[in-house]
């Protein structure tokens, strides 16, 4: 067998940030080499919750936004393939072919479908948000994807997507390799306030692509212990977020937990162990920031990856639905009437 | 405005009989001048309760036994468009850009899809078969039909496609008619056996495409009154079937009526009154006989007319999915990345 192949992606949020990448993008920059990796930009995904023309006007920016992002943080565009899922209408053509595999019931068993609705403000869900996981088959099997690397979160999506993969390689013959998970530690991360999970829409992020001087502005003003009102007062390091980050992104170990002891001890103000995590983030974010100002400096870069890469799969995902029609028997359906409407045709002409 | 446009059709069922005939076939015939008219032969709908190999592989005969049917009946091949509509794949695009529209609980409100459910003996409904309605949204929208014929059985799934095309208007702009149920009378007929509705699953049934001997035997053999051991015994005329028939085929009023009052009185064998439904019956199926003998001596001409009627169809379809993707702001995600890759390209050769 060739090199097998990877699918990942997300829906187009925009800019990234260090939840994103804790979350995410350090498990695909590591796995992508091993694989022909398809990262999909899952627009079609977006509209099961946001559907509004806004919504999709905003789309090709943030698509533009987040590909930078992963390419800045070390995937190889010379080894994955982007591709926007909206400018491949035969996504939507396997989605209603893979319909009937799987039963109202066991859709309605993935938790993450009721989570996403409430997300959304929604009392109703709608047909497509329930069928997400089915539109996610559609994803992963029409480039025959081999792997998937899975969060807890999204582990029982790709449950389907296997189940579904099983009943129609049962129905009409071996088509779609049954894709394996990947399954991975996917931490997540704190937002600066320290009161929830990081995420642009409440203001606790730092991005990717903040400079410096935001990257030090915000982790000054995180949200650390309440109670220690000053230096010498002993400080609590469990669940303090700026000693989480120092865990994740500081790789001087004894450093940290020098900080952690005199913490504890109260014998280092708020200001030194923030002062250190800036400098950790920003010697963290360096390489980044270096490779994102190098792609940068190609305008269009971005695009032409994401313009070839939909290309590319495009080509993929027709020459699988060829193999889809003709397994399932529907192309043999049209040509059978094609042939003898071809016949009778000659014939006539024959005649005349 | 030009011609209103139509859509009707059924899944492909093979040969047609009288009981379709009374159902839907009379109506479309009588309806099918007035527009330009598209008759869908709906075998992606067959897949929501019956999707095995050799459930496809009966389609393309199925088809054409059913189409030669419903030309034999009257619909002028000129004034009508017949598609396959697994052969027009960007209907099943449309259908996965038309799944958010539409909640849940909305579906799940529409009778007949349990019913659906129910019949093809399934205790846990497929995804696409409470999707059924908009699939058939899909299958009006994408020719954008102006007007839809239905019975009690079908209004409620029209009014589906019907809320649909009002919030894609709503949300992208007017691209869709919103379609115009025409009500008709779906009059259900006994089958022969007098004991359920006439269905070919049942062996109950005459089909259109029987032979006057094969009508005469099946009328001779068919349920009366069974209290009725001796004409001379005095008759029911209501519910018998054979009066049904006399009722729905027998143009002769007067010798209808004076059959059921002799019926009533025991004076008339059951044989007298069917050998005279025998002989209506093969007057109402003549011309459909001489019709068909006509087609069929033609060989490949229905499928001629599949052909192109699907590949005219496969047109408007895919100048539809151009509009509606247009509408959505899709297409303009996508070409902005495109015209800065291709502006990035053009700069880099010019710069070589």
């Amino acid at each position: 067998m060739s090199v097998p192949r990877m699918l990942t992606g997300d829906r187009p949020t925009g800019r990234l940030h260090l939840g994103h990448y804790v979350g995410s993008i350090a498990n695909r920059v590591a796995l992508h080499h091993r694989y022909e990796s398809y990262f999909i930009i899952a627009d079609l995904h977006m509209l099961t919750t946001r559907n509004s023309r806004d919504d999709i006007a905003a789309v090709s920016g943030n698509a533009r936004e987040m590909v930078t992002d992963i390419l800045a943080c070390g995937v190889d565009p010379g080894q994955a393939t982007f591709y926007l899922q909206s400018a491949i209408p035969e996504v939507g053509d396997l989605n209603t072919l893979l319909q009937n595999l799987v039963t109202v019931p066991r859709l309605e068993r993935v938790p993450s479908v009721r989570e996403m609705a409430r997300d959304a403000g929604r009392d109703e869900i709608p047909y497509g948000l329930l069928g997400y996981p089915v539109l996610q088959a559609a994803d992963i099997l029409c480039v025959k994807a081999h792997v998937v690397p899975v969060g807890k979160d999204n582990a029982a999506h790709v449950e389907v997507t296997r189940e579904i993969a099983r009943r129609f390689n049962h129905l009409y013959g071996e088509v779609f390799p049954v894709p394996e998970l990947i399954m991975s530690e996917t931490p997540t991360l704190v937002g600066t306030d320290g009161q929830a999970k990081m995420s642009k829409s409440r203001g606790n992020a730092i991005a990717l692509s903040d400079d410096a001087a935001a990257v030090r502005r915000k982790v000054m003003g995180m949200y650390t212990d309440p109670n220690r009102v000053r230096a010498d007062v002993p400080g609590t390091v469990e669940g303090n977020p700026v000693f989480a980050y120092h865990a994740v992104f500081n790789p001087d170990r004894a450093q940290v937990a020098e900080f952690a002891a005199r913490y504890r001890a109260g014998r280092i103000g708020d200001v030194e162990v923030k002062e250190a995590l800036a400098v950790a983030l920003n010697r963290f974010l360096d390489p980044i920031r270096e490779r994102r100002a190098r792609i940068e400096a190609q305008p269009g870069l971005v695009d032409q990856v994401i313009v070839e890469g939909t290309e590319r799969t495009r080509e993929r995902v027709r020459a699988t639905l060829v193999e889809v029609r003709r397994a399932m028997g529907l192309t043999a359906a049209y040509q059978q009437v094609r042939r003898r409407a071809e016949r009778a045709r000659r014939a006539a002409a024959g005649s005349a």
